[in-house]
């Protein structure tokens, strides 16, 4: 990916950082980079992602979907780090593949069950990913997959790959059935993994490229260097946290493709749980253009300035033609293609923040493919953790997530846990229609 | 529906609103009140919205849907205020229908084409909707809507339905084929109007009880008075306003249903666009359970003291048991429901925010049907036009959005605007692969 920082400039924006501020941040971008190269070097938790590009096996991984392979549907068991990395790549490719890709992210029974009612669970194949085998959503949604083949008459056995750990429930399953098995690679954080097997199972079964993936990130960790005015990534990750220090606590990501939005939700996640800890951290939206200019460009042009506001700019695409019309009032539109109009209402909107002072930042793919994807994950990925150094946060760890776990578990009568005595002394102040 | 705002006391959580600071509120909200009932009885702009459930008659829109109510797929084509409301009602019951709901509400190319050409637009009915009837995305998608019906020999007059103003080109065109069409309510701000033909029109296609749906809302409006601790939608508004003056300028939505996902969108519009102007207003953040607590929860509870997390309790619903299991670790599962795992999964997330004292609010649906649908829309508005009297600023106006509309169409040659020379003069500072 390129960067382009102009509008986040305190010659434009409020909050804005000045290039002097930026020339002086830089030297701590130096820092934290002999940090990252040294992490990623002796192969240390977290910083091993960024590795991804070598480590990653294709073959390994072609020759575990092999089986499935001509499946006309994958469900994706799997929440989380565990599901995004997937979903994104298969949802903005999904133009390109004749396989549907559907992802049991969440428990809600109704939308489980209308997934299941309406595959046809003889040409679907199931991918549960889960690096403990012990996620609650995951195994219990994996549990009531298996249970609803076999209710159609369909061996499980014959169509599931499974991803996760060295050991747990999942990996005794799989050897127990003899499953076609990947690993969840070691020291790489879920929301870290989407170059793994975690993300690019998926990508497989939906006849994506994978080495185009792979050689994406590797281009993008080319550009890994002690200064961010040489590495995009380092330029995006070093803009935000400057930014977030001069008070653009919320980051908008607002991608110009439908097929990018499960990108931003990606980026939430990255964002939101690597960085959001020590009372740290920006709040990621998701954002998508050009419909939210109809519902929060009001909100980011004339709001609090307390935001940045994230573009992605898709680059070529294929196009369609905008039909004349007799209509005076709208002849313009007959003179231009859908494209056209999606450009300049990015262009427009992007210039409408910088008039009102309120800083923006580009990020600039060639087209929506599998390289510059891989370039796309690996660049945020990187811009996230040089952020985690500014912050100097513990990226890798998300330790506020145990308490709703183990008070989750308590609830439904997993064991003992103080947590679950806790909900049930909520303070109400109840008023009722 | 309900609201229960103690987990938003200043006992509990920080930032927070004690006790009496709400009952000083109060008063301010006595006043409000006053305005809003005044506003009301002289249909004025925007509080005329809060009579919709006396003033929409849906025997106008069953009589113009009538010739396109065995559609199998509708499109709805419209943007922000003009689609938002009717796919938060469609969405929400989709389990309920046979009938698509496809909303055109971008100008991505790829993607429109997608929707076209795997659409059977023999059976497929049209819907478009803008007051002006010039809104750049909405007019071009409608045109290239049009022309995929000829391109296919359907007759598109047969199957549209048009809702717009009462003058400008939908208007003229709706009279030269003497189309179905309905109106726009005078003033009724578009994020407003999901309890109009606006909104309703698609809810009739898809097979929906337009009476119950506006039941709702009435009983709804029938708690507004001039307490706080007497109206959920006030409660809701006061609450969320208590909270942005002592810190939280950001409101995550976040509902425990698939179903409900579109109508945090909607949320995220009503507020944005209502609230966010004269540097003031909360960003709305749109967020799902369970899925997002593997995604922001980290954020939410270790973050910045910066947000109110409003949780939406969907009340009843179908449920699906989970199968048991031998796995010692995942036995609790087997005793359980997925709709178990998902309530103790809110319980869990709510407790666990309020223990680290994080605010949130929680408001309660009996159950996911047009009667609860249309109480949480009204109810939602109404707490949006109190915040909006409380903030005083003017809550049914969007003027920043008015400088990137003149910039797009003096991008493709509609004109000469100002605003479209300013785009040339972008600040760049490019950080490249």
């Amino acid at each position: 990916m390129n960067v382009d920082i102009g509008n986040a400039l305190a010659s434009v924006a409020s909050p804005g950082v000045s290039r002097a501020s930026l020339e002086r941040l830089d030297e701590q971008v130096a820092d934290a980079h002999d940090r990252i190269e040294q992490g990623m070097k002796n192969h240390e938790h977290g910083y091993e992602a960024l590795n991804l590009p070598q480590r990653t096996d294709p073959d390994a991984i072609r020759a575990a979907v092999e089986p499935v392979a001509d499946a006309d549907a994958l469900i994706t068991v799997g929440i989380g780090g565990s599901a995004l990395g997937a979903a994104t790549i298969t949802n903005a490719l999904a133009d390109e593949s004749d396989t549907e890709a559907v992802y049991l992210d969440n428990v809600d029974p109704e939308w489980v069950s209308s997934h299941l009612d309406r595959l046809d669970l003889e040409n679907t194949a199931i991918n549960v990913v889960s690096r403990s085998g012990t996620t609650a959503e995951t195994l219990a949604n994996f549990l009531v997959v298996r249970d609803a083949f076999e209710s159609a008459g369909v061996d499980w056995t014959e169509r599931t790959i499974v991803t996760t750990g060295d050991a747990g429930p999942l990996r005794d399953l799989s050897d127990r059935h003899d499953l076609p098995s990947l690993k969840v690679p070691d020291g790489v954080p879920g929301r870290f993994s989407a170059l793994s097997a975690v993300g690019m199972v998926a990508a497989e079964v939906c006849g994506h490229d994978l080495e185009a993936l792979l050689e994406g990130a590797a281009a993008e960790a080319e550009t890994l260097s002690g200064s961010l005015f040489e590495c995009p990534a380092y330029a995006y990750g070093a803009t935000t946290y400057a930014l977030d220090q001069r008070g653009a606590g919320i980051n908008a990501m607002m991608p110009y493709a439908e097929s990018l939005e499960t990108a931003a939700e990606w980026f939430a996640q990255l964002w939101a749980e690597s960085l959001g800890k020590d009372d740290l951290g920006q709040t990621p939206v998701r954002a998508l253009g050009v419909t939210d200019q109809h519902s929060q460009l009001q909100l980011y042009r004339a709001g609090p300035r307390d935001k940045l506001v994230t573009f992605v700019s898709p680059g070529e695409a294929a196009d369609r033609s905008i039909p004349a019309t007799d209509v005076d009032d709208l002849a313009y539109l007959g003179d231009a293609t859908l494209g056209e109009l999606l450009e300049a209402e990015f262009e427009a909107t992007e210039a409408s923040l910088a008039a009102a002072g309120r800083p923006n930042v580009r990020l600039e793919l060639e087209r929506v493919d599998e390289y510059e994807l891989g370039g796309l994950l690996y660049g945020l990925e990187a811009a996230c953790v040089l952020a985690g150094e500014l912050y100097a946060v513990n990226t890798f760890e998300q330790p506020a997530v145990e308490w709703a776990k183990k008070a989750t578990r308590g609830l439904l009568g997993g064991g003992e846990f103080e947590e679950a005595e806790a909900v049930a002394e909520k303070t109400s102040l109840r008023v009722e229609r």
